[in-house]
């Protein structure tokens, strides 16, 4: 099983992105009658308290008028939480027309994974030593290792791709293509992150914080005063 | 390992429905204002006439005025494709919160899974003995099992079932809730049935048209002037 | 002009109902597998414990599997506020394929239409006398009459219905179906309704707000323990 | 009425666009696993065979990854139909928060006016002279101007402006920035523009196919081989 990669590394990266802060102002000053005098003589002030404005009083179509479009590469529980999200546009790889590559996740030292709790509401602890990690991830290595095994086996022996990708766990890597606005993303990120200033609480499993962490880094660097009225507002979705 | 079970056994149930071909005319009618009048002396063939005129002519939001909810038992790899349908309500078990049952998918005889063609258009065959699925199968009870056998292990270890649950192929069994009105539903049948009527060329996977059947049949039963009419315009939502 | 209407009366009815608090439980509860016991064995204390927790932390899909269909009387203005909520259905009279009703909107004495304050946050007040009133709504009838009177002479000159109807005021009234879920009815209700509860402020038009109003009242008694769990948790849709 | 402007011109600028042919290749890619290898190394005639391919089979999502924003002055009739469209993001001008500008739409003489056939199925047929445009112009313009004059006088009276607006008629123009992906645009476009290949008929009205084409124009200029696809095609939205 040479072939068979183990990783944490889940990755995003940001492939194409237009509209920015000046232009969440530009459409919402339409509203007020003011987009043919130059809201670009605003100064960033301005600018800044206009976009907290509408943040604040949640007026959100002036934030949707800009796209985010990201490739993602994460394993398929994690796809899978993440394409719940409807207001968004997806391609993702097919495992009816494509090999899928034989890379697996893995389990992170510093990812908590011993439960307490009840089941309803599990509470995931770290622990001092590796070794619960070590039992858990040499599990998933006897699966994945035998699943790959006899999926090639299976595709060998004439079976379609379609009907031979069951025995491939969910935690084999997936790789998709997904655009959304400001708008949709601030609802994303808002449900994705368990960050301290957010006025609703919410715990989002570790891997799709992660990949959520990342489309937040991008999200920041393009629209930086949206960001902030967004952090500023308890991170609520307009 | 027992308690695993192995079906190729999909089902769906119409656990709620509201609306009929009635109403679709009762909603098209108040554009024409004649929702006044007493549409209801039309007499059948009326209606018929006026369901089949909006199918033709793609006059859609009449159609989705009404609601089918479904509960839907079928492996993950089919609910990951029915969950690419955006216009729709879902409701999922989810493996973080409760264990999943020991109940994974097993390829029928008459389910063709022998491959020809090429790998991006391919055609599948079946073939006169069932000794390749005899094959293929056992590969999947032997990684279903050991996946089962390395999940129940984990959990008993303290590892968290959102951190266990990756071993698990996505031939597993998941069970979920889908609320979608008329017109969503005929844009899913178009895409997910391999009918002899259909204007535009499909190639379902074979798990999803058996579920999209059993879909269909509710549908034809709840609004079947609607459905007739769907059927006679090439079924082409609307 | 004998024929002409003139009204303050704004109607919402409820055309057609499907889904209540128990269904909001079904759907929830699959996604913690306790869906195959029979929920209902479930006392009203446990339901409406369950329903509050899902709306305080705001998980808002098992609210999607339930239909309102609404029939709503009011001027055009209110309509096009009503009709930029995408996550619904919608049909309405059409001026291009029936001559509109010559029924206007005229205000009632209760309603605040004095302003003070800047125009972009105009605050409206009332006033002790109605002469106020009386001389604004003098001006909306010279308009409508003379519109209503053009209208009618086109028309009869030959002009199409939808040549004609450009000179209706948007206080002429119309009427459509609207279809929705109970999220999207909560999303519609806390920025069209401000009440005291409100987390978000939101400063409705006085129309749209009378409207709201009636539409709220038909959710409040189709799903009592849901609408309680809205307004405790401040009216934010989850 | 000095300051009343009466016209038949309908605007569209291009506000904003990101995304191209190349980008719909690269993300449609991804499914059949190809988008690790230089897609770039395609040459033209690739290009364009896989995007008709992908039309033709109505494989939409790829063509989703992209915005188009539109600045659109035209007047509220034509608004009213444009904003039916749901999967769009909208800014509009509010008669709530600004003054409306008196400028009011007149019918161009090439526009065909004068109906024939039943009012259900109204056929719009031309005129040798101009009589008629003139004396439907004339009872328009009547309209309009008393209701401009109305409406500043009760503006004037302290009459808010939310509560003035109602007697302006739907011929008034208004502005509105609308984003929308190539995917929602071809909906858009199938419906909007009666064009000789459509393989659906669709009647729009005169002022709404007028914005269309212009909104076609850019995405033809944009989009060169999705555009000539979807021509190709009968003007289907995949």
């Amino acid at each position: 099983m040479s072939d068979i990669k183990y990783t944490s590394e889940l990755t995003v990266t940001l492939e194409q992105q237009a509209g920015d802060d000046d232009f969440v102002v530009q459409t919402a000053r339409v509203s007020t009658g003011l987009d043919q005098v130059a809201y670009a003589l605003a100064n960033t002030g301005k600018i800044k308290g206009l976009i907290n404005y509408l943040m604040k009083k949640r007026h959100g179509s002036p934030f949707e008028h800009n796209i985010f479009t990201f490739r993602i590469e994460a394993p398929i529980f994690v796809a899978r939480e993440a394409m719940r999200h409807r207001i968004a546009s997806y391609n993702e790889v097919s495992g009816r027309y494509v090999q899928l590559e034989p890379k697996f996740y893995i389990y992170p030292d510093e990812r908590p994974m011993k439960q307490q709790g009840s089941s309803a509401h599990p509470e995931l602890v770290s622990h001092e030593d590796s070794e619960h990690h070590e039992r858990s991830n040499a599990r998933k290595r006897r699966v994945h290792d035998l699943a790959w095994e006899m999926y090639q086996e299976d595709i060998a022996d004439g079976t379609a791709l379609e009907a031979a990708r069951d025995v491939l766990g969910v935690g084999i890597f997936t790789t998709w293509y997904v655009s959304m606005n400001a708008r949709g993303l601030m609802n994303f990120l808002s449900l994705r992150v368990d960050a301290e200033g957010n006025a609703f609480e919410t715990k989002p499993q570790y891997e799709i914080q992660v990949i959520a962490e990342q489309m937040s880094a991008f999200f920041a660097e393009a629209m930086p005063l949206t960001y902030a009225a967004f952090e500023k507002n308890g991170r609520v979705a307009p």
